[in-house]
């Protein structure tokens, strides 16, 4: 049994139940609530009743965005013949703060996950498949995670694809730049002799 | 620049500005905001509400509750008589934890820190001592914490508390329970030295 009144107890258990927080963490958040000012509080608060009112996904490429299509998929300037398939809408994130890929994407929302029930119809597939067939599609680059699941949806996906007669590639595992022989696992290292170049 | 939505953008950094979270997990927080139902928001964000408007300080030992005279001061079967002082409202939790002290408390709400512009007029001595000057009491405990800050509020409250008589007492430090004499350091390692009793 704790000693919190119940309102400060009701407010470390809503702290608690967010990711990667645990009950210290909870705990601290919740007296830091309640010491914060009014002001700040509703600005945090509006953070969040914003978001959830104005952002939507994206009906050609489920990214999540203010507006739909998402600014990606209506910029004239990019590739709409090359799409970049992701399991996340963080991994769009990442891919663009490259600055180097110029085409579109196409967010997954999963991968294929037998031990997790998840199946094929679960995630955006049917979609993308409707997307290389409806439009002029060059290439699709499949950038799952380098994870059993990951791998396994783009083995499925990439047969699929190349049913319809398109190009279709993989982003290259390899070591991560300052990255350290030594300290790299063997399916990774296996994976970067695997990819070799000639130099 | 990032390339999130402007409203993903201003959650992340609501997040972000919370203590103890950084910003890979602001970034988890705000896309787990966005996945989590409304009812579930909305249920987060009234726990936020109802604990900033329901809580209040208790009037006497600055306790945070839902009540004021806080449960504590309240209750008939504590010994009005004994006040425990500590610096934060977290450290009376920790303390009811223990199931065995059935005095009550004064909060602080921080300790002298000349080095931070803290002096003694912004923490809660003045209402300390003219709750001593008012009351009928017996002891009090000074349970601020063994670091600098604390040892010094202790060593000023000390001084101006015997001047009204009572008794004045501080918590033990020592080799917590569990612990290893090799990995204390050697301040707690003296004061256990100081603190032995004969058995």
């Amino acid at each position: 049994m704790s000693s919190y009144s119940p309102s400060i107890e009701k407010l470390i258990e809503s702290f608690e139940r967010l990711p990667s927080i645990g009950h210290k963490t909870a705990i601290r958040l919740a007296f830091h609530m309640l010491d914060m000012k009014q002001e700040e509080t509703d600005e945090f608060i509006k953070s969040i009743t914003e978001a959830k009112k104005k952002l939507k996904y994206c009906s050609i490429c489920f990214n999540i965005a203010d507006t739909d299509p998402c600014p990606i998929c209506s910029n004239p300037k990019r590739d709409q013949s090359t799409i970049c398939v992701v399991e996340d809408v963080r991994d769009i994130m990442a891919m663009e703060r490259t600055h180097e890929y110029k085409g579109v994407y196409h967010v997954l929302h999963g991968t294929i996950s037998p031990m997790n029930g998840i199946g094929p119809d679960e995630i955006k597939i049917k979609e993308l498949l409707n997307r290389i067939r409806d439009n002029d599609i060059k290439e699709v680059i499949i950038a799952t995670n380098p994870r059993v699941e990951g791998e396994a949806t783009s083995i499925y996906l990439s047969k699929l694809i190349k049913a319809f007669n398109i190009k279709v590639t993989r982003i290259a595992h390899g070591i991560p730049v300052g990255g350290d022989l030594e300290y790299t696992d063997e399916i990774t290292l296996m994976k970067a002799m695997e990819g070799r170049r000639e130099i």
